[in-house]
């Protein structure tokens, strides 16, 4: 018996078992009796709102973090504690790596502990096989679920994100605006958020009518896109003829390794290759020359993930996508 | 009453209590009955070492972190967080920030949590003021605490560190002989992991039977430490007539504005200025000229970390003090 199996045997949504739980004036008095009924009937109270009936949670957040190590994520996790603490949660922390049998142990984990909610920090936890996400809808069953950076439809789970490909497509214009023609684009990852900002790359040179030379599409597995492989990577495609004008890369640490290939094959940055980062991340100003990059407004989706978790456990009406849009802030590899 | 209260009321050491409630061979029946007399009396089992009797523990280890955005901490998070959850116990996050008082709060909410032990990420938990580490003590008389890269004598207290101080005089005897003359250093911290960096450097130079001038130490706040305002030093003290042929840093990112200010002024590095930073850092790789570092053995030093809260919980005899030495690695910028 869960959260999910209430409002199933209620005939209600998962939220109207939440405002009922938490005394929301926004039910009517019909509701609110058959919600009671299933659960005294049943004699469950769902943890995440035992708070709501005047019992005692543990007020814990569980948080699932692919690699707290990882730069972007290392400043999700900073700003996601800051913000849940200040309104009294404590987190619990499983680092799960990217295989999806640590995944679903490190939800199970969670579960076992009594967390009122889980965060999913990044878009590597939707798999693209849908019966491989069966694990998310499993916990969304119990607790409620936010996703940093990415969206999943499913009842209970909700996503805070930054419009990535909206974003790539902003960077993509202003190299092509600045007389760039041909732009390599070196990314990371094939998930949610790898896989949008590929679209914008696309979707951009759709809208200026340009083909897409599917050659400068480079992909990196993320244990092979250190600073020296990415620069010998650049150096090959050159060798093999590859001509390109610009390099826009997924993430921060990609266009260092391209700015390294810059220098070995003294190519002057930006007057004959223009390089544009993604995280907009503390790299940007260890470069030379220094990075132009995309700021995804990570503050302010981490604060929202609190505010949209906590929102949720007090019954609140709460937005299940919360989409900011990203901004490129210019420096001098540009 | 707590394991400290325990001890003491049996007149043996706490070690000796764990031992007793883990089954341990090594002590007398004598002891054992002393002890068990005690425990009996009061009806209190002490949490941490609840299951050496059979019962379940929440098998959590608390990290007390002041800033898990902090490159060095956010790598040693994914270690031990890794290390103990192959060892079957989670992590309970907190980031306490650099204040006292929200500190003492984290040790408290741990403690409220029932944590099996605790872990303190860094140097900077231990203060210049004795009287400022009582919350140190205090926590270590219910729980095991384990301070990364710092020591405090105290019963129930371990630590596991790099050897600071010979590590960078190791760096400052390696400069000196390669002809330079006047070693800036630049740092961030005065906290015990600092003033051994420190200590380094000056011990490295009375060795050789050299002065050392106090206008080469200088120290930046940690919010000041940026890229650009490290520069921005540089460059005033330069105007100023400082003369210095040599940088050594606390930190790399203090190290990667010591580039930008050797750019800034035309000065070849290494040929006219030599850069050293400390941490061996992903940084290393991402700066023009690539950066000479120390390499703190970061991994070693966490997997000792789990290792022994793991062995103290279990009643076994752990080094209170373990000592890793740093290593030199170099690259172009020396």
């Amino acid at each position: 018996m869960n959260i999910y199996d209430i409002s199933r045997r209620a005939g209600v949504s998962i939220a109207t078992v939440s405002r009922v739980l938490n005394n929301s004036p926004h039910v009517s008095e019909n509701t609110r009796r058959k919600v009671m009924a299933v659960i005294e009937g049943t004699g469950y109270v769902p943890n995440a709102f035992a708070r709501g009936l005047g019992l005692n949670t543990m007020k814990t957040i569980g948080l699932l973090c692919p690699d707290a190590s990882d730069p972007y994520l290392a400043q999700a996790l900073t700003y996601l504690e800051r913000s849940f603490r200040q309104q009294g949660y404590d987190c619990l922390l499983s680092c799960t790596g990217k295989d999806l049998r640590a995944r679903q142990q490190g939800v199970d984990l969670l579960k076992s502990r009594h967390v009122d909610g889980i965060v999913l920090m990044g878009s590597s936890f939707i798999e693209n096989d849908p019966a491989d996400n069966e694990y998310i809808r499993e916990a969304a069953r119990n607790v409620p679920v936010v996703l940093l950076n990415a969206t999943f439809p499913c009842e209970n789970v909700y996503g805070v994100q930054c419009d990535d490909q909206q974003a790539v497509m902003e960077a993509v214009r202003y190299l092509l605006d600045s007389g760039r023609k041909r732009i390599l684009f070196l990314y990371h990852s094939n998930n949610y958020s790898g896989r949008r900002k590929l679209a914008g790359y696309r979707e951009a040179h759709v809208q200026r009518g340009l083909a897409v030379d599917e050659k400068l599409l480079c992909f990196f597995e993320r244990d092979k896109g250190s600073v020296h492989q990415v620069c010998d990577t650049l150096l090959a495609l050159e060798k093999e003829g590859l001509a390109f004008d610009a390099v826009l890369t997924s993430e921060d640490i990609l266009s260092v390794g391209a700015l390294k290939y810059a220098r070995a094959t003294k190519r002057r940055v930006p007057e004959e290759l223009s390089v544009i980062g993604y995280n907009n991340s503390s790299l940007c100003a260890c470069t030379e020359p220094e990075l132009t990059s995309v700021d995804n407004k990570l503050l302010a989706i981490c604060e929202h993930i609190s505010a949209t978790m906590i929102g949720v456990l007090e019954g609140k009406e709460m937005p299940q996508t919360t989409v900011f849009t990203g901004e490129l802030v210019k420096r001098a590899s540009t």
